[in-house]
């Protein structure tokens, strides 16, 4: 069975040492997340999600959710853990104070959740919801549903849901088909069925919150005549308490190649009541503004499920006596040697290591901007630090999940034929990361958002939130006799970046489709140059520190860097030429000629 | 739902065209299978396998296998299937006439395998382990024991298995603790737990024959004091009738990841009767003889699940309408375009599909090889056939099941949240492919046997069979000017793999972790250097016959290998690189630190 530790001291290294967080307190609204009260909602945080959560994953994931004449049922334990979770008040623990949340910055909000997403992601799928839910309506709402529903969604007694998505849809939101129509009221009918909606139904709470969009029967074709609703299940009464049952039904649930924990379910609108958020056909516009933060929770469960993999490969690797170290055997009196005497099993440990320790410190340096990009007193660091989320959130959720999603894999490699077992709970992970891929855009959507969206925005301006502090550590650190290596290491990658960068900004503006085609290779190698640039820093601090740690802990860190640079980075240059190979390979094939080979 | 159409265009152009399959015909033991007769065989097989086994395929993972008091019961229809299987003479394909096989080359026997594993992974389980039975019987068992089993095998009346592991063994079969008692005939009493066996007990067949690993009371320690014996669940009377039960049962089945509609069982033998087969402590060797084909084998199941999850993705991009081309709607009349407009769509189609076609050459060589080997007149053909497949099998099992797992994700990446969905089939192809990496020896394992066994082995012998005519083929077309790009690349990449092989032969000698450490990378460049090899004979062929085909199908080969080379090649520019930057940054990690980041 595998095990969880909250990696408390990485987290606390990334946060306080390698990056800034400690300067969010300095924000007036974040005065009081000192050092200590850091530290102290990060263990509090570890308590919940290893004790409580982490029992019910493998048990959740076994018995999944059920659907019985309408109404979900969570699996044993589920409603018990909500309950306590609520209590221990982490839903609102990023929520506006004004609404009974504890405002705290998001960077502790994203060690938060990655802790849950590593102890039981399918909860997490719950609370997760109602944040986007809070956030639509907290920055698209009226200042009526704000009172009505925040606090609600804050003490986690309502929940809620994002209604997108319907079955001829997918990514191209224009095709919706769901209806609003007005009543003389303010009030609208809502009919329609959406797919794929997470949390759409469960027993943990005594209202759900759907925020829906729908067309107005005035709206224009496509994309842009969508607006946005809040439609409950239950219609809320003046006192805030739960009144009739709204016309809203779950048709269906679905089954998964993971996350069964978490209801994926089919919503029914049928003449439901509903209220606008926001302007009308701006709904589109209202969802994009929450699509940031939904996509960088992606990539933070990505990481969840890298690291929750790599403490379970490693407790197996130390603990499963097999076969002798090949210089011979290094437990003579045991009847085999562990199996992490073996250079392979290694190499896999230290590539789940040393890229999930590399994303944890590239998303908490996106989270610590998400703050300073609302919160920070200047307007032009704000727009500073927004540029650099922009620019890194495609970056967190497609790298964060694909090296997830190899973290997973690479935990069930160490396990051997083991690892295929459910009991061992290392296969759970691989299904349940596979879905991080998907969804809030798939990563080859998030590939075409960096390079057609963010690359050439503003001129690149973007590009350069990113670009220019790593040139700048690259300069700083030419002279550092110890840290050359890494230096050089990172000055040759970026090289390539920076090429490939210029090369496609030019041939995508001659054809999209060769900006297209190169698309997900440029944001693999983009992810890898990010991520050195982190584990450069990180390897700066550790030769400084690392003489008077008793623990090792900045040894580890200087030789997992040192693995990254030799034995992960080196992947830029066959990228660089997979880029530089252009798109004739891709665009000129038929279509007819796929399935020439397959004819009879 | 996912199709399946039996990829028999491009069967028959490996077979007969890009490859000497033909000349097979010319071996008097296959004199009967003339080019016509490889297609007939080749069609029929494409019926069951489409039409009996692909539609049992999804309600057979759903419905898993089921164990009541000690009986294991397959998904429903598997028996009728199974009946329709053996009588269609499909589990006698590759047996000796002798026993009532039809002595099939295994150039053929592979392809029909690849279509069972395409359309039933799971249901090829129980007739697969039994062709194993059969293999270690007919080479090391008695004429008694051959006339006793094999005609019964070819039947598929009984059917085999393989108990090899233990609880406490995984690969290392040295700790295996089962024991055989001699008995005053010249029977054994077996006594043991055996783990992880397929087929190890079902309702397909009315009896089971288990070939059993275990130790002789006067058995020298470790590896070297095996011996193999041959255990049936009914033991047989003299006139080949199942007589009483014999003291092995089943104590539980796996719950696993995927193949849930092969039973994966714990068997205990608890004074069960068996048989010596071959020579005391010898059962390793005989473990061995059949381990290269087993291993294949599992390469042939990653390339089947290939094959399906391209043509599953294959059809959803033609048919999924959604989103725009990125030059403008290519099916203006319609709400969206195909979704295999888009540039990343078609990427991950042409990658899926350059590798799968091109490891079913690579397959099929190492086949026409290992016919070679075994039924050549030559002694010197028969020896460097055997070269051929001691070093190609590595690759073929690791290689090939690295890239069917990759193939079945992309396939899932490109059906995107539908491919999550159990309901679709495309999820479980994922979960299928994923034991092929684990079982017959872990990937890391090949690796190791590649570079540990077989990289050295008679001077490098092995690796000549690879190396000479690669090297004739870029020679001998050094001066064909259509054929340049493919030579270049192919000789940029051979070079690469050549100077790695040089170094780490140096490398392995002095610290045989430094090889340990590039194993995995070195045999991921071998199988790119032999794909390209693949393609470059078949772009050589497509040239000089794509103008005469109406079809396309020569066009389309063209156009894969190109993007083959300029797009899934260049991967050996980075694994080069990681090969030589050595395994100092792996092996120098010491064992407490790789935990320091996690500890509080």
């Amino acid at each position: 069975m595998v095990t969880y530790t909250p990696p408390l001291r990485d987290m606390r290294f990334v946060y306080h040492e390698l990056l800034d967080g400690d300067a969010l307190a300095e924000i007036a609204q974040y005065a009081d997340y000192t050092p200590d009260v850091i530290d102290a909602v990060l263990e509090e945080a570890g308590k919940i999600t290893s004790e409580v959560l982490f029992p019910l994953n493998l048990s959740g994931d076994t018995e999944g959710c059920t659907l019985k004449n309408g109404v979900v049922y969570t699996p044993k334990g589920f409603k018990e853990a909500y309950d306590q979770f609520t209590q221990g008040g982490w839903t609102g623990l990023a929520a506006a104070p004004e609404f009974g949340g504890q405002g705290a910055p998001a960077a502790l909000h994203f060690l938060v959740q990655e802790m849950i997403c590593s102890t039981n992601m399918a909860f997490g799928m719950y609370p997760g919801l109602t944040e986007g839910a809070y956030n639509a309506i907290n920055l698209h709402g009226s200042d009526k549903q704000k009172a009505l529903y925040l606090p609600k969604f804050v003490e986690g007694t309502w929940s809620g849901t994002m209604c997108l998505t319907e079955p001829q849809c997918g990514t191209d939101l224009g095709l919706i088909r769901t209806k609003a129509g007005p009543q003389p009221d303010d009030s609208y009918k809502i009919t329609g069925t959406k797919i794929f909606i997470s949390a759409g139904e469960h027993d943990l709470t005594e209202n759900i919150v759907h925020l829906v969009l729908a067309r107005l029967p005035d709206a224009p074709e496509g994309i842009k005549g969508i607006s946005l609703f809040v439609v409950p299940k239950f219609l809320p009464n003046d006192d805030a308490t739960v009144g009739p049952r709204n016309g809203v039904t779950c048709g269906s649930i679905e089954h998964k190649m993971g996350i069964k924990a978490s209801s994926t379910c089919v919503m029914n609108f049928d003449d439901a009541t509903g209220w606008l958020v926001g302007l009308p056909h701006k709904g589109m516009s209202a969802m994009f503004t929450m699509m940031n933060t939904a996509r960088l929770g992606v990539g933070i469960q990505g990481l969840g499920l890298g690291e929750a993999a790599y403490q379970g490969g490693l407790d197996y690797a130390k603990e499963r006596l097999q076969g002798r170290a090949l210089k011979g055997a290094e437990s003579p009196d045991k009847p085999a040697d562990s199996i992490i005497v073996h250079p392979d099993v290694r190499k896999n440990l230290l590539t789940m290591k040393s890229l999930t320790e590399g994303i944890r410190a590239l998303s908490l340096w996106t989270a610590i901007n998400l703050d300073k990009a609302e919160k920070s007193e200047g307007a032009a660091e704000r727009q500073r630090a927004d540029d650099l989320v922009q620019v890194l959130t495609p970056i967190v959720k497609s790298f964060g999940t694909d090296k997830g999603f190899l973290a997973a894999n690479l935990g069930v490699q160490i396990y051997g034929g083991h690892g295929y077992i459910h009991e061992h709970g290392m296969e759970q992970y691989v299904r349940d990361a596979r879905i991080t891929m998907l969804y809030e855009g798939t990563n080859g959507i998030q590939a075409l958002d960096l390079i057609g969206r963010k690359m050439g925005a503003h001129y690149g301006r973007y590009l350069r939130a990113f670009f220019h502090p790593l040139q700048e550590f690259i300069e700083e650190n030419a002279d550092n006799e110890e840290m050359q290596a890494f230096i050089l290491g990172l000055a040759k990658a970026f090289g390539r970046l920076q090429q490939a960068t210029g090369i496609l900004a030019q041939r995508g503006l001659r054809d999209p489709n060769e900006a297209g085609a190169a698309a997900t290779d440029y944001l693999n190698l983009f992810g890898h140059v990010a991520v050195a640039f982190m584990w450069a820093k990180a390897a700066k601090l550790a030769f400084n520190k690392k003489d008077a740690d008793p623990t090792g802990f900045y040894s580890g860190k200087l030789k997992t860097a040192r693995f990254y640079y030799e034995r992960v980075l080196p992947e830029t240059s066959s990228l660089f030429a997979m880029i530089m190979a252009g798109g004739d390979s891709i665009m000129g094939m038929e279509e007819e000629l796929f399935g020439a080979a397959v004819a009879a």
